[in-house]
C-alpha cells in the first residue's frame, strides 16, 4: 500500500436471510482492486474493503432481491414487556449518538403514554412525525440528531428514523436503524427506516417503519442495520476525497401490490 | 476593600414606573454596609451593589407597592406588525442565552401559524406550554434553556417563561425575561414570568404572561426585565460562597380579584 | 403597506462618538423608499428601517470616518474589579446566545488562570484562540455558538469574537460584540472584533481586540455593539428573500502605521 | 409475573476470557429469585435478569479472578492502519451517544497530530485529559457527553473514558468503554476506564487506559465493553426505584507491582 492509496469500507450489499433472498448480485469495481469481504455476525451487515490508489474510484452495484417479509394483522402485534425481552436486543434500547432516547424519556411518554406500547404505538410515533417534522433536504447534516429534530422540526429519512427510533427507545421499545434500497421511493436513492422488536402471532420480531412514508415496507430491502446511522455509513472513508453523487435505481413486480395497513415483519431468524 | 472581602450585585428591589408606584419600602443589610445603587435607564433594573466581609451577610427587603396594570379585552389585542415595532423593541426580537428563537422558528410556526399573531397567539404558546411541559422542581438547572425544554418538557417557572419568550420571539414577537414578586403564587417564592410586545386600544405596549398558571398576571411586582434569565439574577456574586433558601413572603388585599380572562399590560411609560 | 411589502431592518451606518467622527456620509436606497431611522442610547447602534416592494433592493452606504482611537501601553492596562466595574457594563458580563460564558468557566480558569486579569490576560484569550481555532469559511453557521467553536475548533471572524467574548466574561472581564468596517481587511467585507471592559490611564473603557488578526485594531470602524452577532445582525429582515453577497471596500491613509503591540481604547464617552 | 412486580438486568459479573480467569464467584440474591443469565458473544458481557417483587432488593457478588494481562514495551505497540483493521472492531470507529467523535475531529487532529497514532498518541490523549480536566464528584451527570467534557472541563472516570474514546476515535483508532473493577483504586468503587485497538508484538489487541490516572492498568477487572456507558450501565432498570450506594471492596496480592509505564494488553481472544 502506498501512501497515497485510500482503504475504503463499503456496505452497500443486500443483507441476506430467511426473508430476504439474494438471487444475484454483480458487484463492480472500476479500477479493478483486490476486495476484502466480511459479514458481521451480530447484524448481518456485509462490509468490503479496498485499497484505492489516487484517481476516480467507480462501485456499482446491481442485485437481483427476493423479499418475504411477513404482513401481519396490526392488532396482533404487541409489545414484549422488559421481563421477556431477549437479552441480545437489550443494546437497541440504550441511546445512541443520533438517537438520545435517555433526553427524550419525558416527552415520549407524555405524547404516547395513553397508547399500550405495540405495534399501535410505533405507529403513532411515526405519525406523530410525519405530521409534525418537515421533509426538508438541507434542513439538516450530518451531524444532526434525534434531539435538534425535536426542536427544529425539518430533516430528511435519515432524520425521520432517528426520531423514530428514539421515541420507541424512551418508552422501553428496543428499536434499530436500517439502510435501505426501497422499492418505489421517489425519487430512487439510498433510503433510511427503522425497525422496532414486537411480538406478532409467530413470536417475537423485528416490524419495519418508515416514518417519511415514502416507501413501502414490504418494499424495504435491508442493507445494513445498527444504533443508528453512525454505524451504517454505505461508505466509510479515511481521508480526504470527494463524492459523485449516488446513482440508484429500483424496480419490482408491476403488479406487487403496498399495503399501509399490515404490519411488515422481517422474517430475519 | 480587603482581598477577602466580596462584592456582590443585588436586583430586589421592584422597579417603579408609572403603573408600579412603591409607596414605601426598606432595605436592610446586616452586617450594616456602604451600598450604591443604579437605576439601568433602558430597563428599569434597580442595581445594589455591597462588598460583604467574610462570614454572614443578610439581606431584607420589604416593600408597599401599588400596581395600576391596566386590563384589556384579548380580542382588542393585537399582533405589531414588523413595519410598526417600535425600533427600541428590536433587541427582544433576537435570539438569546436561555431563549434560542432561532433554532424553533419551524416549530414554533408549525405549531402557531394557524393563529393570528395577536394577543390569542401568546396565549396559545402559553396553553401549549402549560400542557406539554411538567412543573417539576429540579428536572432543569441554571444551564437549562429552552432548547432543552422543548424536548425534555419538564422545568420551573423560569423555563416556562424562555420557552414562552422563545416562541413569541421565533413568530416575530418581542419578548422578555421578567423576575417578579408574584402575589398568590403558593409557596411564595421569587417568581419568572414574561411579556410580550403587543397593539392594545391605547397602542402598543408589554403584557403580562405567566404559563405556568400558578399567579396571577395583574399581581405580578416587576423586579427586573431583560433578555432572559441570564440578566435578571436576584444575586449577581464574584466567588463562591454559600445561599441560604431566599425567604419571600407576599400579602394583597383580602378582596382583590384575580382575572384569567383579561389581558394585563403594564402601563411602564 | 401592502400584504406582499417587507420590512428590512439595517445597521450598516458607521457609529459617531468622541472618537468615531463621521466626516461625511451618504446612504442610497434603490428604489427610491422612505427611511425611518433611530440610535438605540444605550449601544449608539444605529437602525435604519424601509418598506421595500416585491422585486429587488439595492443599498448602498459610503462615508468618510476619521478614527482617534487611543492607544495605549498595555503594562498601563488593567483589570476593573468587580467592586468597581460601573454597574452599566454588568450586562456584558452575562452569558448570550451565542457566548455561553456560564458554561466556560472552569475551562477559562484552567487556562488563562496564571495571569493577571487585566490587557495581557485578554491578548492571551486571544492568541489561544488564534493558535488553536482554525480560520475557515464555510466551517460554521448562524447557529454556531462559543460552545461548539472550543470543541469544534474552526469557524470565521464571528466565531473568533463570540470566543473571545465567551472567555472573558467567564474570567469576570466585561465584553461585547462588534460589527465593524476594518481597514486592510483582506478581502474586504464586514468585520467582527470584540472589546473588553479595562482600565487604562485615564480610566475605565472599552478596548479592541481582534483575535483572527486580520485586521488592525486602530483601523476598526464601529457599526453596532451588543451582546454578540443576535444582535448586530447588518440586515434584519422580516419573511423570505434572498442576499446577493455584500459588496465592501475599505481604504486609509497611505501611509498610517498600523500597531500591534499598543493597546487600542475606544474613546466612545 | 404481578404488575408490580420489576424486572433489573445486571452487568456485574466478571468476564471471562483467556487473560481474566474468574477462578471462584458467588452470586447471592436476597430474597432468592430465579435468575436468567446470558453472555454476549460479541462482548463477552454477562447479563442477569431477575423479577423482582415490590420491596427490597440485595445483589451480592464475590470473585476471585486471576489476571494474566501482557505488558510491553510501549515503543513496540503501534497504530494499526485502516487498510488493516479488522472489521469486526469498525464499529469502535464510529460515534455514540457520550463520544461524539464525528464533532471532535479537529480539535483531535490540532492536538494530537504531531504524533503517530500508536501507543503514545493514546498515552499523549491521557496526559491532556489528566492536565485539563478536573476530577470532581457531581460535576457532570447521566447526560453529561464527551462535547460537554472538552468545553466545561470536569467530570469522573466515567467522563474520562468518554473523552479519551472520543479523542481516539477522532483519530482513527478503535476504542471502547470498559466498566471495571479496579484493584487499587481509592475509594474501592465501580471505575470506568477505555480500550484502544493497537498493534503489538503479538498483533493486533486491545490495550487499557486509565485517563483517571486512579488505578493501574494491569489490575482492572474487567465487567462489560460498550461503545460507551450507555450500554454498560451496571444495572437496566425499568420502572421507577430507589438504590442504595453500591457497597465495592477489592483486594490484591500485597506484594503485586503496579506498573506506569507499560503498555497493558488484554489478552481477550
Amino acid at each position: 500500500m502506498h501512501s497515497s492509496d485510500k482503504p475504503f469500507v463499503f456496505n452497500v450489499q443486500a443483507q441476506q436471510f430467511p426473508g430476504q433472498t439474494v438471487v444475484s448480485e454483480k458487484l463492480r469495481v472500476t479500477p479493478e482492486l483486490p476486495l476484502e469481504d466480511w459479514t458481521m455476525p451480530e447484524s448481518g451487515n456485509r462490509y468490503l474493503r479496498l485499497i484505492a490508489p489516487p484517481g476516480g474510484l467507480k462501485v456499482s452495484y446491481e442485485a437481483t432481491v427476493r423479499l418475504a417479509h411477513a404482513t401481519e394483522d396490526p392488532d396482533d402485534v404487541h409489545e414484549v414487556p422488559p421481563g421477556r425481552l431477549p437479552l441480545s436486543v437489550l443494546t437497541h434500547l440504550y441511546p445512541s449518538r443520533y438517537c438520545q432516547s435517555d433526553r427524550l424519556v419525558r416527552f415520549a411518554h407524555k405524547t404516547f403514554a395513553a397508547l399500550p406500547p405495540g405495534y399501535q404505538c410505533v405507529v403513532a410515533i411515526c405519525n406523530w412525525i410525519y405530521d409534525n417534522v418537515d421533509y426538508v433536504s438541507g434542513a439538516s447534516d450530518a451531524l444532526t440528531s434525534a434531539y435538534d429534530t425535536i426542536a427544529q422540526r425539518a430533516g430528511v429519512c435519515r432524520d425521520f428514523a432517528h426520531l423514530g427510533i428514539a421515541l420507541s427507545r424512551a418508552l422501553g421499545i428496543p428499536a434499530r436503524y436500517v439502510s435501505a434500497y426501497a422499492w418505489r421511493l421517489e425519487p430512487p436513492d439510498f433510503h433510511a427506516v427503522f425497525e422496532a422488536f414486537l411480538r406478532g402471532p409467530s413470536g417475537p420480531g423485528w416490524y419495519v417503519f418508515d416514518p417519511t412514508r415514502k416507501a413501502a415496507p414490504e418494499g424495504i430491502v435491508r442493507i445494513g442495520i445498527g444504533r443508528d446511522a453512525g454505524e451504517v455509513a454505505f461508505c466509510t472513508q479515511f481521508g480526504e476525497m470527494e463524492f459523485d453523487k449516488p446513482n440508484v435505481g429500483i424496480t419490482g413486480p408491476a403488479d406487487a401490490p403496498a399495503s399501509t395497513i399490515r404490519a411488515v415483519r422481517v422474517q430475519d431468524a
